[in-house]
């Protein structure tokens, strides 16, 4: 190991022992190097400095080609900013404002970093699996879910995917990562990927359901160090008034010694900019803690040696709401378009002839999860070939026996119209295969 | 490995053996799965379409934050792609559109693929090492170097760095990869990295010297499988008329057997959009080969389980400029601007004392190169203390001995000064301690 990963891991070692425990290889081995983002961090402020890579005026204005310019309708200094690089840690003001925005009616008794900015939350998983997950490194996740999982830690790390069904009997199951785990031995860390509200699923568990989910995670945690992901991507789309609005992390965050819970957010959906690649992650920690600026160091590392910087042009296009004063009130916008659509497809979910198409518990998120039943003579992705082929209509189908059908991008008006396809395409495979 | 990675693993084996021997572990387990971005693409244009995990207006617009939409003037179509997910593989308008402006005044018998977008050079840089690095893999390097290369190679995948002298007797030393590799058994392959105009060095070969280059690479490769990787960060920045301003890609793909050339380029430097993360990964190979496929699947795998997908909104804003037409006259003036203060800073070096600050040769980038002489009683690194902390003077150490002195972010008008505090610094250094 490297002298100053040496360092900073004796610090963390010291002041978050769990932590430093569950680190993989990488994540020991990373450590921001004193090279030039280090040295031009030293020299900012002189007035001769002529440490920094970028083209600027001379005064530190960005010089942008004219036809690019002219797409940002920005002040000056947020249009150098958008063109210039982003501290490898994410612009200061939009840390410290999505922060604010994450602990929103939160106790400040809960423990929260300051979020570091990523390239969205596939990079924040990304960063996540880099830190924590190596080689044979049990990975707990509820079936059915979402597809770049394994590749992110399975495929990039060699971790092993432990499943346990996501609902049981067309019910959320809470005990589906105490189940998956089962049969590893007690002591053997794991990680947890929570996901709601849910992605293929649909689903935000009730307050009694968290409770529930809570507690085996507790039990889990006395048995073994548990490293909890959150993936927050779908924060904020729940549509009934019973299912908590709020992050699940901050009834995770500091409440048990062997369990790390990470928050994974972004803009990406929860501000409606899919195209900006803004994530963040935050960890279970004081923002101004020893441990905080190890775990910094780290990420930055990780993020130099992947993407370099994160995107600076969309986190000055994120900050325009943040500063706004408008951002809850402007999603809130985006939330009814969805709300509406769920509205119309779960009233016509609770039509379907449970024999042919199983509707799973759907309330919140850009989808819901329809159970083609066993026993029937056609598979999930059959269906979906047929709809393309003969109906002109597209679904998602999700190993073993789902369908996943979106919200999020189909009008209200279309969605009877879709539906009343997906039941034709069904029946039409019953009949045609029991014939 | 899993069976659709064992398909498209063959298809590379036997239509570009060399390439597919090459790969990473990592590399022969990468291929995009068939999950939703698959069938997503495969229900493009389904009347219903129930795919798409984005918010839309359920036809296809996006439906941003307003105060956020009102930074981006764009038409309605182009505001869209800005705030949706850019295909994985990045958007195709900009995928043939850079192509045709790498190959600019390139013979069509040169094979290059379709460029694939990702989030910046590091992150071309990054798939690379994923592609092709392992544990224990020689990555050859002449000296000084960028210090993300070990940071993303041997920190990340756990190769090993071997190293040349880049200078000799204060000239461009052609051999250092060769020299860089000269323990390694015959046969064992390796990566050579390549960086023209060079950071730290601010240097470009002469023609002279790139066909010497050459016949040293191709002497390489007659030895092993070597993958060249090119990586153009500041392609364009040349400022003397001897000096090739064209990639030296076009001299090196497909022309040995055991040459794998790879072309790192991308909007940073050489668009001037430092914040924008547009960076391109190209292949020496036709785009519409089977391999080209393999290669894009492995790499779209790569991306979607690092950061998911590149960020569209700046893709959008590179458009602009690429859909003007002026591209080159505007990239020309961000050349003329650096130009201006190479001139300035080129004379000044001139009048350096050698005994005291020795300038290594400079015709390129953003950077001029500085040695401080064996025998001085101070290192670099004590020099950039000494300016920071008693001349209001910011400049980068690079060990073991170098100096780098940006131009690219200091103005003509205070080039002069900023030299004068460096050569004054350095005196007293060596005043001081020689007392």
């Amino acid at each position: 190991m490297n002298q100053p990963a040496n360092e900073i891991n004796r610090t963390l070692e010291t002041s978050e022992p769990m932590l430093y425990r569950l680190l993989s290889a990488l994540g020991r081995r990373a450590v921001f190097p004193p090279d030039i983002p280090f040295q031009a961090g030293e020299a900012r402020g002189t007035s001769y400095n002529g440490t920094i890579g970028i083209l600027t005026d001379g005064h530190g204005g960005a010089v942008p080609l004219p036809s690019m310019a002219a797409v940002l309708n920005l002040s000056a200094e947020d249009r150098t900013r958008a063109f210039l690089y982003s501290p490898v840690s994410g612009m200061p003001e939009l840390r410290q404002l999505w922060r604010a925005w994450q602990r929103r009616s939160q106790p400040e008794s809960i423990p929260s970093s300051l979020p570091l900015v990523t390239a969205g939350l596939s990079h924040s998983l990304s960063i996540a699996a880099d830190l924590f997950s190596d080689e044979g490194r049990a990975v707990a996740v509820a079936t059915p879910f979402w597809g770049n999982y394994p590749q992110t830690f399975a495929m990039r790390t060699g971790a092993v995917m432990h499943t346990a069904p996501g609902y049981r009997n067309g019910r959320y199951n809470t005990h589906a990562i105490a189940e998956a785990l089962e049969d590893l031995p007690p002591g053997e860390p794991a990680i947890a990927l929570l996901n709601f509200p849910s992605n293929p699923g649909g689903y935000s568990p009730s307050v009694a359901e968290r409770a529930e989910l809570r507690r085996t995670l507790l039990a889990v945690a006395d048995q073994r160090p548990l490293i909890v992901i959150l993936d927050e991507a779908y924060a904020g789309y729940v549509y009934e008034e019973e299912i908590p609005f709020t992050s699940m992390y901050w009834e995770l965050a500091g409440v048990h010694e062997q369990l790390i819970a990470i928050k994974v957010d972004g803009a990406t959906k929860e501000f409606s900019f899919f195209g900006g690649r803004v994530g963040f992650i935050t960890f279970p920690i004081d923002p101004d803690s020893p441990a905080a600026k190890v775990l910094e160091s780290k990420v930055m590392s990780l993020m130099r040696s992947t993407v370099g910087s994160p995107v600076a042009t969309s986190q000055v296009i994120l900050l325009q709401a943040l500063r706004s004063g408008r951002a809850a009130e402007e999603i809130e916008r985006a939330r009814r378009l969805a709300h509406e659509r769920y509205r119309v497809l779960k009233s016509l979910l609770a039509e379907l002839d449970p024999e042919l198409l199983r509707p799973l518990p759907f309330n919140s998120g850009f989808f819901a999860l329809i159970e083609v039943p066993e026993g029937l003579p056609f598979t999930a992705e059959q269906l979906r070939h047929h709809l393309i082929e003969h109906h002109d209509t597209g679904i998602v189908s999700v190993p073993p026996r789902y369908l996943r059908v979106a919200i999020c991008s189909v009008a209200s008006e279309a969605i009877p119209e879709m539906m009343a396809r997906v039941v034709r395409g069904a029946k039409e495979l019953a009949v045609r295969k029991a014939a």
